[in-house]
């Protein structure tokens, strides 16, 4: 293995781990390897450039903490995140879809009563959030635990108020479990477009593609039922103007409600709103596992 | 740009910069957005792995500092780095041939004069190196810059002494100025064999990709002269049992050359040796402009 050219040395980098242990590793590499050795064939990538994109991960690497994930920006930005989601995510009809899970998702936020304030005081315009739960069967699918979470209304999650990550409070994020006969409801605010995290440097590769880095209004779902396969996805707010141009590319036609606008007055809850307030309806269809 | 699923994601991605202002980003972007996707339907990437993949190049961000460079690590253990190296330095027959740079490269390193002491204190094998610059007319290049750089007795570089990327001592790294003859010679210690950095996430890579991290022992050098292109290569020493396995696959055979053992006594300095010592010469052959 000596005197490696741009035609031969991808077949020797592969040769070098034909005795992995493991299959898929070795077939994860062998892919991997081909790939990126063919992108740079393809684009004869300068010496320069090389040292562009080492230097452009190394600062992906050092901006990330544990409430900044800027790999997954990347690979959410390049449409990456979204494949993966439709590779491992094809359903019977009739079920619904799923999209990207996104950098923001918290593990073990509070749980939250049924009716109860998901908002916890973040802030934003009222909204009544009431749903299902069903199988592919129209049965009711009970006691499912639904995590949720979202933007507020300056259109940044909890955990980007958090500095040097430390800690910070859990707001427009809870987890509720439905009810015997699949129904949920809950009182938050209502989602908005947010640019995701754009000072960095997957801020600077956007700019320089010439993209924005906005996303349409959503709220996160994360569904899980026993007998029944996880749903990760979120709701579309109607109307939002980056629909057609999510940055991240996760817009899927069946994902889109409407946000309903009521002027101040009785709310569903039972109490009554001094401001314009906002309900949401929407039924989810799990995938028997 | 709704619905999108893994056989229409990738042209949706690229449209989003077609308007990129730089034809050659845009050239750049769309050939790794296709051959990253093409990777991931391939392999039919599980969501688990991708996840996996997120969380290594976490890692390998986390540990880059710098005086550790693990994304250059990586890319010169897969390949990546002699590839690009190969693709940028086609040279006439005749010419020194280039290999990869490595990650151990400082700038500024002290000038030494011709017959100095690279070593500096370094620990290993005393060695004498001497070696001349010249075109490939075979005239000589006068007063070529010549930085040369070297792991220890124990497979290590200085910067690898370091600690929290604070300040190290410049040991077993020197720049030369050749004569106008071209000439230069200069002593040091035996360059080594030494594993790369392994205690980290690419070393877990090798490891499950039933790989050695080893390099075979070599004398790195970056030669500079008006009116020519910069070499940037290594010379490797005869016999070192990792000749074929290199786990940056960089060796060439017009690169080996032998470290002469002597018994001691008489130095090339005028100097005696109660050690022995080796010697070593090499003639660099550079490309004009
Ligand atoms: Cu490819
Ligand atoms: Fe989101
Ligand atoms: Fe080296």
């Amino acid at each position: 293995m000596r005197n490696l050219d741009e035609d031969n040395i991808t077949r020797a980098v592969i040769a070098m781990h034909a005795d992995a242990k493991d299959a898929r590793v070795r077939t994860l590499m062998t892919s991997l390897v081909q790939h990126i050795h063919s992108f740079a064939r393809e684009v004869e990538l300068t010496e320069e450039e090389w040292f562009k994109g080492i230097r452009f991960l190394t600062e992906v690497g050092h901006i990330t903490t544990d409430v900044r994930q800027e790999f997954i920006l990347l690979s959410d930005t390049l449409g990456l995140s979204m494949l993966v989601t439709a590779l491992n995510n094809k359903k019977p009809q009739g079920c619904t879809e799923a999209t990207v899970f996104g950098p923001f998702h918290v593990e073990g936020s509070p749980l939250v009563p049924l009716g109860g304030d998901v908002a916890n005081g973040a802030e934003g315009e009222p909204c009544f959030v009431r749903g299902s739960v069903i199988g592919t069967d129209g049965q009711p699918v009970p006691n499912a635990e639904l995590q949720v979470w979202q933007a507020d209304a300056a259109g940044k999650y909890d955990v980007q108020y958090a500095r040097d990550g430390g800690d910070h409070e859990h707001r427009a994020r809870g987890t509720l479990i439905a009810d015997a006969q699949g129904n949920f409801h809950f009182k938050t605010i209502r989602a908005e477009a947010y640019p995701i995290p754009h000072d960095g440097p997957v801020g600077r590769m956007l700019e320089a593609l010439g993209r924005h880095p906005w996303r349409p209004a959503h709220l996160h779902f994360l569904i899980t039922a026993p007998g029944f396969d996880r749903l990760i996805t979120h709701v579309f707010r109607n109307g939002d103007r980056y629909l057609d141009s999510d940055a991240v590319f996760g817009v899927r036609s069946s994902l889109i409600a409407d946000w309903i606008e009521h002027p101040p007055g009785a709310t569903p809850d039972g109490g009554t709103s001094d401001v314009p307030f906002y309900t949401l309806d929407f039924r989810f269809v799990l995938n028997p596992a």
